[in-house]
């Protein structure tokens, strides 16, 4: 077994209103900052042993189907790296 | 100008508790995952137009200050790639 980091980022699909998003951009502009667009991600940093890592990619991946992202309204992506265990 | 997108991942620092992350570590247990450690992050893709890299870096770094992140509990790294304008 080797010790991966497996890094699952959730975004709201195209279309999908994001209001916190929207909140955030309106807010830095007020700042007086420019900017043309604001979207926001959530991501899980997953610590998994795994016997490689397109292992631990799918176990992330199932992790993503069954609790992390909503298929509906949620794309995802995940990256796999090792870690010092 | 440049279109770039500058990524800002904001983090908590360590030793500050995440309750939301710890619970999503429990139910991913309860569905019978296998998982050393979970983390949450929040991240912001943020479309800018500057002179250069360092110019777009060097704003989102100014807006993770001012706004996005709270030094006291977040520690906060940024990426900047071009983007297709």
């Amino acid at each position: 077994m080797t010790a991966y980091t497996a890094t699952v980022t959730v975004r709201l699909k195209r279309g999908v209103l994001d209001p916190e998003a929207e909140t955030t951009q309106r807010q830095l502009e007020r700042l007086g900052f420019d900017l043309e667009d604001l979207r926001s991600a959530d991501q899980f940093e997953i610590d998994v042993d795994a016997s490689d890592a397109d292992a631990a990619a799918e176990r992330a991946d199932e992790m993503a189907e069954r609790l992390l992202a909503n298929p509906t309204i949620h794309d995802y992506e995940i990256e796999v790296a090792e870690r010092d265990a």
